[in-house]
């Protein structure tokens, strides 16, 4: 009598784990039992029905799950579907100390960005990022992606054009607070459609794009439109040691203005005078950039530098022009870390601090902009040096300091707004959260 | 001795279920074991307050389930609060082959737009819908509605006016890729108060609407206002069979300016000629609009149209106007899908591809709009061909090609700004995601 | 041979629950069994890393949960991650009984925002609250905080100058649709950094701040700066009865351009007449403001005030000014609610009816602002009395009426630009849902 209590016991308990089973698909015990004889055909066909059911409806509505690394995402778990809430905010403070000219010292909030992203029936996936700025709105990111050909992946929309190691890295995880100088030959997002894929030592990336999303949509002039691409080779990337070099070209034809004007902060935002400055360029028939990019990195230690130059093509009566900019800087994490490479990205990503203080790095930066090609076009020459110093109080929140040498020219005067040969030093200082 | 052992084994097994037990509320198997003596009441006591404990917790904090399906929904089981994020991004390109006026070919970002909607207290319902463009964001939907008199619901807010089939339909699931020339007579979006009902066979929406969310709230000048309702009738929506009629009214009194205007480009976005356009149209006393709707579908074969008009009823020294607009399409789809009538909404939404690959509809529609009522007002007239070829990739992703032959008339000059009978042809494609 | 049978079942039972068990880490099982030799040591050990892997996936993948309290808020269980959506829709409809001027009626979407805030790494807490306006968005909070130092928190970022009851209540929780006349001179968000402290009894905030995040970035003046503190003292703040003063002050020194401006609706959105406007003033060296406020709560009913003055140093050559205002509002909830007092902000959160059919209010408020400061400025004088009456359907959504008698003195004159001693009367309603 005892033991079939004890049996009708475990039946009961059995079904109540089946009840409560979450994601089991194991039917082996009640084919045991229905072996044994301890459990009739009926009740076997009864209680695998509606383990079958529970584990249906689980897959359906519950299947999901959540986890919080670089932004909260929730993600299906068979892969098939997933959506990814991420944000920053970047907070600046910036000190100029004057030379020949008036710059406002002040406070802004840099950016401020709300992304998300994610993936569509397995293959497909898409991406939002907009950027709230004073009372406007700007649409980043913008895109659909294909995958289903990997390691290939196409895709449309509005995205970063590729070309060069800073401008493809995301600001969230660049060593200095400002891109160097030279960023100002990259150029930005727009409408088009594009390419990527990789090996296991080399990644390329190409593009055929139309116009920046910010044009007029009511201008009746055809748009312009450029064609890119950027290949990295990494023969080496362990987690210790990194070798990266990299090329860019692009070629541009611009819309029916034919104009095109070049023209740089000394590697800060707040103030307003762009030293270096070409005014508008007519005539340009086409561009052609080029780009080499390098890095380095052994454990705690790493150096990257990159070279940028643009040939701009004018009709026959006008002169060709050639500008160029170089920059190399140097890291160092006094507490161990390393910058995290993104060997698929051919970028740098998210640094983890080992300790519970956070990671410290020290940063050395070099970089130098010529928008002069005499006789035709004096848009001035400027060489920084740049101190960094930064704090990774986490993962996610960080405090950079910079400390910039600014070396004008003679011809370095915004157009003509201010006076020139303007030797600045400016401390920046960045208080940013992103996730 | 050993039966002692497997007593407390399923004691503790029984426990250890419990503790584990999600959703239960079955005390069944705790009655059981005190009603046999295998456990003491005090015993009975502590385990059922601990499930209780347990039970209590979860269904308050996990009582929460996610899906997937059109956007990312968090729900409360009882269905007492839910939250959906979902948005979309649609990207076109658009070429013009010219005839005599130029038009700028180009690319965009048609729409991006990011919503989110919900439950709250089981009755009450929200949306909001923000929509991303050049530097500028639009709030479209934001909407309050109680649905505790179902099946009455009832809305305050900035939502659209009820009128017009196509204009109903959420641009997402249109099957051209702009709605047809006399959508132009349908009104936008604006702010006020509405119902709407549904029977078996018939669906009815009223609402009493101020201005456009983007007039000016410092004009000192009391606003316009619209009275607009849609009635429509389904004697049959099976899966397989829709037949659909409908007919819309609307009232409204201009603000003092007492100024309207149409105008409308054939059916594409990017360029900014609008051929047909009445320039201001002054003295408006107040303007009647109406429309007569028709849909009929069998398994993947529909057809689809409507008739639109609008009367203007001016001063008494000016004449009274009168506009008038119609379009008819149909579509088959080569994948045997049909065509998805949503009977309570009385409109059409997402097509769900039965076969891999996708779902292939081919459609064709022939529009037209007169903005002409000579003597006094020459708008110009035009008629659309557009031949449509939809690939649904699947539910959430979709590719859309257009080609439009458009025959303007002799006023047809964008009040003055470009060359009249401009007969040119377009085509146009658009990749869009939308979840 | 049926024990066998049994403690075979035992044993599969005890794998499955394990196997299915979610956050147990309770071991005691597995040792009891390894103890009564009924498994072996190799079957234990293996139990028990399954037992372990299984838990360590739980924790990092499923360890979240979901809750609906104020907004959707995903929450990790340890307290370490969560991220939290919320928002609020608020419809306005104005109807003003003119006296001399013309004032337009209107509707209007008061408020539409979308906020996210949440907790990174147990110790630091983001915030970032988007205002959707005609065709703008507005940054309103974008916060980094850290709470490591609790009950002390310091925060960087855009946020609330610490200053007046009025002014840190949400607008979420006013007792009217706007705030009192006197709030004119209570500053909006800047950008700095802030400290807050509380006690048993009391609460103190201070921030020092720089400019406006709305300034044009590019100004080439050095900003101007903002300290300010707040100080409450709730020596009763039971759930019955609570006893609330406090008082604020700010400090500014004006960015070089050196103006000030006072001016003031009465108490309503819509129109666009400031009754009581200073115009600009000139040659402001620095500005001082003071606030006092008090609340007292019994039960259902509440009283509370505020005086706040503010003092314009200027140019020796100018004579320096002072303006002032001041409030008192009661109200009583006939269905027996008391205002929810959040003692560790100094304010007043959202009200949860008892009762299935909401909660009704009644408030009524005198408010006065006093821009003359004769014979330098005559901005004019204004006495508002409001009748309130609040319907708390259920705790997110609202109707809130008011009815306001304004009394505008003679040179309440907008600057000249209406006629003065203009003495109308304003019902508004709002339709308001929050999360």
């Amino acid at each position: 009598m005892k033991k079939v209590i004890l049996i009708s016991f475990v039946l009961i308990l059995m079904f109540f784990c089946y009840a409560n089973s979450e994601e089991t698909g194991d039917d082996q015990l009640l084919e045991i039992l229905l072996k044994n004889g301890t459990i009739t055909k009926d009740q076997y066909d009864n209680l695998k029905k509606k383990s079958e059911e529970k584990l249906k409806e689980d897959t359906e509505d519950f299947d999901f799950r959540i986890s919080s690394k670089g932004g909260i995402e929730i993600e299906k778990n068979d892969g098939s579907f997933s959506c990814k809430f991420g944000g920053r905010i970047l907070l600046d403070a910036s000190f100029y100390d004057e030379d020949k000219n008036a710059l406002g010292d002040g406070t802004e909030i840099r950016q401020a960005r709300f992304d998300t992203e994610g993936t569509l029936f397995t293959d497909w996936e898409y991406s939002l990022a907009l950027e709230f700025g004073n009372a406007e709105i700007d649409i980043k990111d913008a895109i659909i992606a294909y995958k289903g050909f990997a390691p290939l992946s196409i895709k449309a929309g509005h995205f970063k054009t590729p070309f060069s190691l800073e401008q493809m890295n995301s600001r969230k995880f660049l060593t200095f607070t400002e891109r160097a100088l030279p960023n100002e030959f990259a150029p930005d997002r727009k409408i088009g459609v594009g390419a990527n894929i990789y090996g296991d030592i080399w990644t390329a990336e190409a593009a055929f794009l139309g116009e920046f999303f910010s044009d007029d949509p009511d201008d009746e002039a055809d748009e312009g439109w450029t064609a890119a691409s950027r290949f990295t080779l990494s023969p080496i990337h362990s987690d210790n040691t990194i070798v990266h070099i990299g090329t860019s070209g692009l070629y541009q034809i611009p819309d029916d203005d034919k104009e095109v004007k070049f023209d740089a902060k000394p590697e800060t935002h707040i103030m307003s005078v762009k030293y270096v400055n070409t005014g508008k360029i007519k005539n340009i028939e086409n561009l052609f950039k080029y780009g080499f990019e390098a890095a380095f990195l052994y454990g705690p230690f790493s150096v990257q530098g990159e070279y940028i130059g643009c040939y701009l093509n004018r009709d026959d009566n006008e002169e060709d022009l050639d500008f160029t900019g170089w920059y190399i800087f140097s890291s160092y994490f006094l507490t161990g870390e390393s910058r995290n490479y993104k060997f698929k990205k051919g970028a740098f990503g998210r640094v983890k601090p080992v300790h519970k203080f956070g990671a410290i790095e020290l940063a050395l930066r070099y970089s130098t902009i010529d928008l002069n090609d005499e006789p035709n076009i004096t848009g001035g020459e400027e060489k920084n040096v740049t101190l960094g110093l930064n704090w990774y109080i986490n993962p996610n929140i960080r405090l950079i300091t910079n400390y910039i040498f600014v070396d004008n020219d003679k011809y370095a005067n915004d157009s003509g707004d201010v006076l020139e040969e303007d030797d600045i030093n400016i401390f920046q200082v960045r208080f940013q959260v992103e996730f």
